[in-house]
């Protein structure tokens, strides 16, 4: 199989996909480029597109404060940085797949970056004509999304942690 | 269509499905019941079913402190809970056909309550055997698990502003 092929493959997202499913998953994307300091996608706007990473490194920026309170009380350095490289086959904007919502983090390219860009129509398409294909995809997302939720749940119990240790404090 | 299969295709997990789909969903599984205050599931354990209430009410509760701290820190009032009856067609425990995860809330009964419970391995067979009913529910559940992540995503957010405005009053 060609080095794209099995680099699609190997991706979270498509995990268990034969080889001729992964070639329909190709046959419906493009690549896309974009230079090094470019925004690929906004906190905030909604989007129907999802990417994998091909070459290169991007920046996932999010933000941790409400709109309103960052400005008001000079908070605006309160955001979380991560990086996403084409080694781990990285797939950002994957909720697009699911529903129209807002995109949860601002994605910044960090080198110049070689996306693989999949549409939404294209994607639900797809899956209606092979539903084999569409279950596995959507087996794959919804567990990567669960194991999202998971992190999400420990980072709540973390930070309620701290707010009733400072309450406590503060009170006694 | 039986009020039993219509209230199987009313539930969230299940919308879409054809009747044919449905009636299938409701060859795996099997009704439960169990009597008011009886746990259901408990938080932390590891479960392979998932409910669909079917008559009365549950209670959902959920630890918002870490384990070790919760005792040390006299902070064991730190849980949410919140209700769940028939009428809203709550599915809850659905994680488990996903991945062997733990149960993330334990479930108690309120009122004598009657579930449907599916079983892990019934569904992976049917999804197999049926991908078209596979790719439905899988999207479905990944959509339902999607804004989950975005409502945990907003607490988040709540959550650090409140803990950033504390932490600058104390130190200004």
């Amino acid at each position: 199989m060609d080095k794209n092929l099995s680099l699609l493959q190997e991706t979270e997202l498509f995990r268990g996909l034969s080889e001729d499913q992964v070639r329909k998953i190709f046959a419906i994307g493009r690549k896309v480029d974009f230079p090094a300091a470019a925004t690929i996608m906004t906190e905030g706007e909604i989007g129907d597109t999802m990417y994998i990473i091909w070459a290169g490194t991007v920046e996932v920026v999010k933000t941790l404060v409400l709109a309103g309170v960052e400005e008001e009380e000079g908070l605006e350095k309160n955001k979380v940085f991560t990086r996403l490289g084409a080694e781990q086959h990285a797939v950002f904007g994957e909720i697009a797949l699911l529903e129209e919502a807002k995109r949860t983090a601002t994605i910044r390219a960090i080198t110049d970056v070689s996306l693989y860009e999949i549409r939404k129509d294209a994607f639900l398409r797809l899956a209606g004509e092979d539903p084999a294909l569409g279950y596995r995809i959507m087996y794959n997302l919804a567990r990567i999304v669960s194991a999202r939720l998971r992190k999400a749940d420990e980072d709540t119990i973390k930070l309620t942690t701290a707010l009733s240790l400072i309450l406590k404090e503060t009170a006694g």
